[in-house]
């Protein structure tokens, strides 16, 4: 340690919200360079290896094979496909001296699409999966959370070239499988996310989440079935409550109670039985009023695939539509308002709702009797607790990372460029495609957001930077000095990764850097101990202390961590 | 290989000038994706992934720590070391959504000064040497030569920080002697060229030069006492031959005689014994007439040190200045000509050279007696056949592909960038850097310049993509196929990487191609072989073929490859 490039700072960077961030820098793993571009510094550089190793191991398995693609790429073949003028702002352009134009790819669907179409011809040659790993570019707008969303992050990118769609489906669920067990060799707990649903049943892209509360995307999932989906994504089956009263309408005076917790607390009733009305603007300017079950929110993705580009009402737009602000409700709408409903309250015959009066709200409104929906939408996020559209079981709720994903691409780039094989009957027919993507930067983040304490980061064996740290408490003495320097040459012998703090600093330093830089074992070798012939082995993430024999150590050690190993 | 992708190809691709390049490409192991720019397939990543494991192991045998920084660097800290206006063309630059400028590191020596500046505060934290591996950049007028001068290639760059010169030295001969064994374990024949000589004695740059008939670089190196240099950086030692003639000056007629060779012929004496005068017009316009021996060329960088941006005198010029092409001569030049010859001609008593009138020449010319040079300067490229300025034998000749550099940079960029450390004294100095490069992909495009014949590549064990090709001369039946899988599978066992060809090709179209992809051991199994117990071996370097028992097969080649691993 006294030689290894490894700052650790004292005190938690302002800048850093999230645990991994703020950890790896405090750690001395990486440094930032200017936004969004980090350095990974030597021991954040060794777990990042372990990573891609295990990556490599669980692609070749699968019958990948492993090349390196240019990170440049020609703007010619992105405006074959069309990516270079749909891809937006996030996409990263540069121009030659020549001027002509390049692009830093963010993935390489265009790239590995034209390196393979002018020599696979044949149905005999596939299927191929061709995958390297490589630094991406994505222009953020802000980039922030460390290796969270930076600007340069280090990606596993495949793509698979398939003959037929049982093949494709074939490749794609050997990369799922892959996944899964890369996840689970890293030491993450992760959910694969159903992101989009094939026409002919079964998924055709899947995202492997790692539960994390600093998750961006918010998910639930289904302890019984294994359902998992991101809450904008899911088909909903929301459980509606009826409301109050005897299922007649009756108008009920409640002033100044605008808020749906009001109206609960009002009527004492859970929120689940009361009616939430949103006024909004529609992607052609006209006025719809959408409604939705009390306790759940509006849905932006899937109220967008309602409504086109809305934006909600003003409180001027409200008044020149006739709506009363707080009381709005599907009885008794001004003309020319459309009614929208969400697709959970369509068996409901008794709502609870605005009156389109200010100050009164209806109990027992029926559709079909006292109103009828312009039309029934999906149009809430699903929430833990909403049953398992799969099941019906509850559903519970996470929040997650996103670190890999799988994706059925079918022909959009090869008919796009013209990648075309010769099928068994000599028909020319456009290549199928899957594309599969981790994050390995990305990775490393998840894991230290899963694992670690108030302390420091806990890795797990199989991606930590060194496996054993040798704390030396004190140094420049003949008894615990070459007692360390001996035990550190042990573990290498057994092929354990020790790393040794031989630094002259207090033992408190030493405590507090070992446990902020995490490795999974500490070996605390103290004059006491050592005179004794014993050490004390610390297992990082349970805080257990053990007392072993001086002598047998590094075999226990070895044993140890062998087993944990990925 | 039925599953491999490596695409090869019968027929020499036009674009090929250099074996490396049409050899990589007909092997199956790149591709282009645009000018300068290569996807490296699953064959070559092997081999450099080989390579880097190499690199990797000698930097960290010598305490060098690997990192990753990023490729994008602000342009910031480029205009702080005065680099992002004085690099040129040749930098990639770009800019970001908010119109931030980067560029696309060719090194970074900026990076990691700014890495380090913040937190390298002490001497005691010194010496560090911190590297990676990553895509550089340099945006080549005319990218040609396939991997030799592309856009987008994979370095190692390695810094050093340093307390003292002293250090500097150590650390900078330490990576001298990492380079040459890189290069040795790689299989490449170098030559450590010194580039650059310091103040102090020693070097202070050195260029590891791969001989190779392609390389870009002009050699000589002495068999005798190592010495080596680029042709343009070394200082010349010529033996130079005294003229014709008992000493005293004599004008000859020497009709139409304008050139050296006609010159040497017609007193049938060598070219050596001739001067050759060149007319040139100097950086500030004043004519010039260089005199330099008959038998050497003026090297235009020595040239350009001497005389500013000079350029040879047209027709009308010569005129002008009342010169006479092809008679040109240090005796009686026209009034206002300035005369420089050459360092090694000062000892010479007796010239054969123009006489500055047409068709004639003087023999006996002697400086001091019959001219007064205005000035002596070192002029010419050395060659083969040239003393060696260290220690006066004959020096070699040869062609080089740079591959390797080691550089002391002193403190150009701690400097620039305020990069300071508290020396024993407690005073504030600027960090003493060194910067270190290898050429990985450029190593690999070096290697197969050294291993190949007519038939493809012959690689060496030590980066070879398999170790060993398993030939089965017959496929799909009960004999040959099952046998070939065996010894695959042996092989393995053994720790011995082997490529089968399993594929249903004519036994020609095999042989082709295991000589063109050029593994450095084949096994061929036919029937007749296989039926009475024998597998040939072929060795691809030397053409040699082995029958050996096949149950033995698998352990003669681990331990045949074994002993040439690197």
């Amino acid at each position: 340690m006294s030689r290894l490039y490894a700052p650790t700072l004292k005190e938690d960077p302002a800048e850093a919200e999230l645990a991994s961030h703020r950890l790896l820098l405090r750690a001395g793993m990486i440094r930032k360079q200017a936004a969004g571009l980090y350095t990974y510094l030597p021991l954040a550089w060794r777990s990042l290896m372990k990573i891609e190793a295990i990556v490599r191991d669980e692609m070749d398995a699968r019958g990948a094979q492993e090349c390196l693609m240019p990170i440049m790429v020609d703007a010619d073949i992105w405006r074959e496909s069309g990516r270079y003028d749909a891809y937006g702002p996030e996409l990263m352009r540069l121009s030659d001296r020549h001027e002509r134009e390049f692009v830093l790819g963010p993935t390489h669907e265009e790239t590995v699409t034209d390196l393979v179409k002018h020599e696979l011809r044949s149905y005999k040659q596939l299927p191929l999966n061709l995958y390297h790993i490589q630094d991406k570019f994505r222009d953020e707008m802000r980039p922030r959370f460390g290796l969270m969303r930076s600007r340069e992050f280090i990606m596993k990118d495949a793509y698979s070239f398939n003959a037929t769609q049982e093949s494709l489906q074939e490749s794609y669920d050997g990369m799922k499988e892959a996944y899964a067990s890369i996840c689970a060799r890293c030491g993450l707990k992760a959910l694969p996310v159903v992101a989009d649903s094939g026409q002919i049943g079964g998924d055709t892209s899947v995202e492997f989440m790692a539960l994390a509360d600093a998750g961006e995307a918010s998910l639930v999932y289904c302890d019984d079935c294994g359902f998992a989906a991101d809450d904008e994504a899911a088909a909903t089956r929301v459980a509606v409550t009826e409301g109050p009263g005897d299922g007649a309408l009756a108008k009920v005076r409640t002033p100044g109670l605008g808020t749906i917790e009001k109206v609960a607390e009002f009527f004492g009733f859970p929120e689940s039985g009361t009616r939430k009305a949103l006024a909004l603007v529609d992607g052609e300017g006209s006025p719809v009023v959408a409604i939705v079950p009390g306790d759940h929110e509006m849905n932006e993705v899937k109220a967008e695939h309602a409504f086109g580009v809305y934006h909600l009402m003003s409180e001027e737009e409200l008044e020149g539509a006739g709506l009363h602000k707080g009381f709005i409700g599907p009885v008794g709408l001004p003309a020319g308002v459309r009614l929208v409903c969400d697709e959970s309250l369509r068996a409901s015959t008794s709502w609870t709702c605005g009156a389109n009066e200010a100050d009164y709200h209806y109990t027992g409104a029926r559709p079909g009797r006292d109103f009828e929906a312009d039309a029934w939408a999906d149009l809430v996020s699903v929430r833990a607790g909403d049953p398992c559209p799969r099941c019906g079981k509850p559903l519970s709720g996470a929040r997650g990372i996103e670190v890999s994903q799988v994706f059925q691409l079918g022909t959009k780039y090869s008919e796009a460029m013209g990648a075309t094989f010769a099928d068994e009957s000599g028909v020319e027919r456009p290549l199928l495609m899957g594309c599969y993507g981790v994050g390995i930067s990305r990775t490393l983040a998840a894991v230290v957001e899963q694992h670690h304490d108030e302390r420091g980061i806990s890795w797990p064996v199989s991606v930590a930077p060194y496996e054993v740290e040798v704390v030396a408490l004190t140094v420049g003495d003949d008894v615990v000095g070459p007692c360390a320097q001996r035990l550190a040459e042990e573990l290498s012998a057994a092929n354990v990764e020790a790393l040794l703090d031989e630094r002259g600093e207090r033992a408190g330093v030493k405590f507090a850097d070992a446990d902020l830089i995490g490795l999974p074992y500490q070996v605390i070798l103290g004059k006491r101990g050592v005179t004794a012939g014993t050490a004390e082995v610390k297992v990082r993430a349970t805080g257990e202390r053990l007392d072993v024999a001086l002598d047998e150590v590094a075999d226990w050690l070895a044993e140890r961590v062998g087993s944990e190993r990925a």
